[in-house]
């Protein structure tokens, strides 16, 4: 702005604005992640003036800032989609694979006038739902029904959307894990509704006990809270951690028999590390006990951000909707026309990553070869990295079995935590800002995700790109002997 | 759905979600779209089951579902900034013009990490928002700044945003002209506000009267209500028409004098045809009767869907957000935070319309004869539309001076109004219902635009392909005598 008005003689003041949207702390994108915005701005303008030359945004799961490139075949689509003009020029051949043209113009003919810059119908294009719709049957062999899909502009979308839809007041409750990825907990407050916490047990890997779900549900039934919906991130964000399918039984068992809506949080479906646990969606395991259509009510969120592809500036995804009436269905679509339509390049990529090339295919090896090569170095960069944290003083890391994070837990001294009150931050977010201060690491603390009350955390990323890994750990090493050095009691 | 479940043991009704969106219409893809497409089903299934072939969606303005090819130069850099690595091909200098390389090469060193694929900044990416503000200033001959504009996916979710952070209860009132683009009403209800209606002046030209305004306002605060907002649709939307700069220095100085902030939908600028007549931007308006930053607080909405582009289903636009504490303008970030960020596709979209190509560039002189194309043949279709529908018994049209519009008026006789009492139906629904259903041409209802009460109007766009104009026209003219044959008094 020219010169920041005073806000005087204008309207609108901090004062006289919904309450709701003042109560959210949009901790994502909080403090923390402004002072980086500033260093940031500062080495630019002024190369030299901090002790790194980067900002490594090791705080959020967005893999292509960090450097991983776009998945070829995928992107050769989308160029194609966006530019059809050319698909029959023989230099097209040479640029661009077969099967990204064959691709192209299927996508193109399922687009009603082929038209990829028309609004589409507001539950996304039909072709491109029967195409997801598809590919999440041969992942669970259960049937999947196009018009349970709802194309999103990523999974942001539709946490909101749905809460939108099932908050009517302050007495409604969201039960979410703790520590919880935090924009559930702004979206609680900005549609007025009520956060009931169920801790994680971080000496259990980050286990998920029914034992604790029917506690906390207890509890806040007690209060006179109307628990609607139980959150489930699997696998886990911040936590990394893979539920067992027998865990998963238990949780479709609870919400069936609590009456409870389960929003099941799947965007890291394609990132599992360990052998011995494999991703199994929530529709698969409850269709797989039996439970259909008429005995729960679950809503899977997919998106094209996270997985091998990382496309999260592209803004995609869809939730898959199974077990409400006709006419709650209808409210849902009615949600969904307030966007118009979401973003059909999203919209693409979302039928892409569920139907990536087949055998025989040209593009099919150097596809699984890119994949496979992200995959295998986020496996190793979450094993390098956990065994970095615990070789720190203080500090315990469970293994990252999946998604895109670490959580550690660093045991802070007194010294430390009296710095932090002084400065009235609380002690993680106190550390981590001495991180960043110190290396130009930003990690998340845990104070904006939750955590046992006393104890403290962060959430980092295992997505710097390997080569870059060793130099991470050194210096995050060093800053955390120097700030002992420093806090030690 | 597998089968549709029976709500009785789902935790989920229609009963007990939020109120709030159970009041919204949804108009604008309300029953009368779900009809359209009903029989687009019917005519895939079984061509030759209705007397029309294909269903012309003339309710919205959705160029490129009318057959409108997108801007070529606009694509071809979209496309490159997908698959970046063919950049350097020799192939790539045959395929795609000089300077979309050129500029695709220039945005690339815009976006950090040069990642079409990783979040942005939630306001959107830095050097975008630069090209977008000069974009501004040169339009408007005054300063823009960056730090004030946020991209979007479109202009409904900035409407949604603002909506959400001025809307406390049902005591804040937005005042909104009368016929309206529906979505306004629906965003008021959703976030639980009050709609102040103000009518326009059908016999005026759809004039926008200074008294109208103080009359509405002066009802609704008598009632109680705080009045924080007037919405102006500039070229008008449902209604087509232009304001003069007389005419808007008047609601610029109604809004300061009042104390409201102004939501100045502008999507349509590029869309004016008359010469008399020549879009001016409020906020150039207000600067020029020298009211600044300190003065009044104006939104200025723009989108990709609208001008020549017509680029509906990127999903891309800026808000500039001009007269607000620097306090406020953190919570409106707060809120762009919510959904991470805007679709890169689209913000680079949006750089693009505001800094289209120059003379000199290679892509100059077929850049303007494809948007003088678009331009002058909507100019043609708005003109013989309108004459066709003043032709017909009982129908009134004013001049199409811009936007994508035309608001006829019909008079029906009784007898087709006791018919669409007889249904339930508003009167214009059911004209509208029985145009579908003998002509496959889709129109929105006045009822819900609204207009003054007893009469009745549609809202059709003037976006056909020329070329298909005249069979509307015929079809259209064929169904309405027919109509009055049937219900004439």
């Amino acid at each position: 702005m020219a010169s920041p008005p005073s806000d005087s003689s204008l309207p609108i003041t901090i004062h006289n604005i919904n309450p709701k949207v003042l109560k959210c702390r949009c901790a994502i994108r909080g403090e923390i992640f402004s002072l980086a915005m500033k260093l940031q701005q500062e080495l630019q303008a002024n190369p030299g003036s901090h002790s790194f030359d980067e900002i490594l945004y090791c705080h959020a799961g967005n893999p292509q800032s960090l450097g991983q490139q776009p998945i070829t075949f995928f992107r050769e689509v989308l160029a194609l989609c966006d530019h059809p003009g050319i698909l029959d020029r023989s230099e097209t051949q040479d640029l661009y694979s077969s099967d990204a043209i064959e691709r192209t113009r299927k996508i193109l003919d399922q687009i009603p006038a082929r038209a990829t810059g028309a609004y589409s119908q507001s539950e996304g294009i039909k072709g491109l739902r029967d195409t997801i719709a598809t590919g999440i049957e041969a992942r669970d062999g259960f049937p999947a029904h196009p018009n349970d899909i709802f194309l999103i502009n990523g999974a942001s979308s539709a946490i909101d959307m749905m809460l939108q839809l099932l908050i009517r007041s302050e007495s409604d409750g969201i039960m979410c894990a703790i520590p919880m990825f935090p924009l559930y907990t702004d979206f609680i407050a900005l549609h007025g509704g009520y956060l009931v916490p169920y801790y994680l047990d971080e000496a259990a890997g980050w286990g998920l006990e029914i034992s604790e779900l029917q506690k906390q549900l207890g509890a806040a039934r007690s209060k006179g809270i109307n628990v609607r919906v139980l959150v489930v991130i699997n696998p886990g964000n911040p936590t990394g951690q893979v539920l067992y399918e027998e865990n998963q039984r238990d949780i479709v068992k609870f919400c069936k028999q609590e009456g409870l809506v389960l929003l099941a949080d799947e965007v890291y479906q394609e990132n599992v590390y360990v052998v011995e646990k494999k991703f199994q969606s929530f529709k698969k395991v409850s269709r797989s006990m039996g439970y259909g259509e008429n005995d729960i009510s679950i809503v899977s969120l997919h998106s094209i951000s996270k997985g091998y592809y990382g496309e999260c500036g592209k803004r995609g995804g869809y939730m898959e909707v199974t077990g409400f009436s006709a006419d709650v269905r209808e409210q849902i679509y009615k949600l969904a026309c307030f966007n118009l339509c979401c973003n059909i390049t999203g919209q693409i990529l979302t039928s892409l990553i569920m139907s990536p090339p087949k055998v025989g295919d040209e593009s099919y090896e150097s596809f699984w070869a890119e994949r496979d090569g992200i995959l295998s170095s986020f496996a190793r960069g979450a094993k390098t990295m956990e065994e970095a944290f615990n070789k720190l003083e203080g500090v315990t890391c469970n293994k990252g079995e999946g998604a895109m994070y670490l959580f550690p837990r660093v045991r802070l001294p007194l010294k430390a935590i009296k710095a932090a009150e002084a400065i009235n931050a609380a002690p993680d977010d106190y550390y981590c800002r001495c991180l960043l201060n110190a290396t130009g690491i930003l990690v998340l603390p845990g104070s904006t995700t939750g955590q046992v009350p006393g104890t403290w955390h962060f959430r980092c990323t295992i997505l710097p790109r390997e080569d870059k890994i060793p130099a991470i750990v050194s210096r995050f090493t060093e800053f955390h002997k120097k700030f002992m050095d420093e806090f030690r009691d």
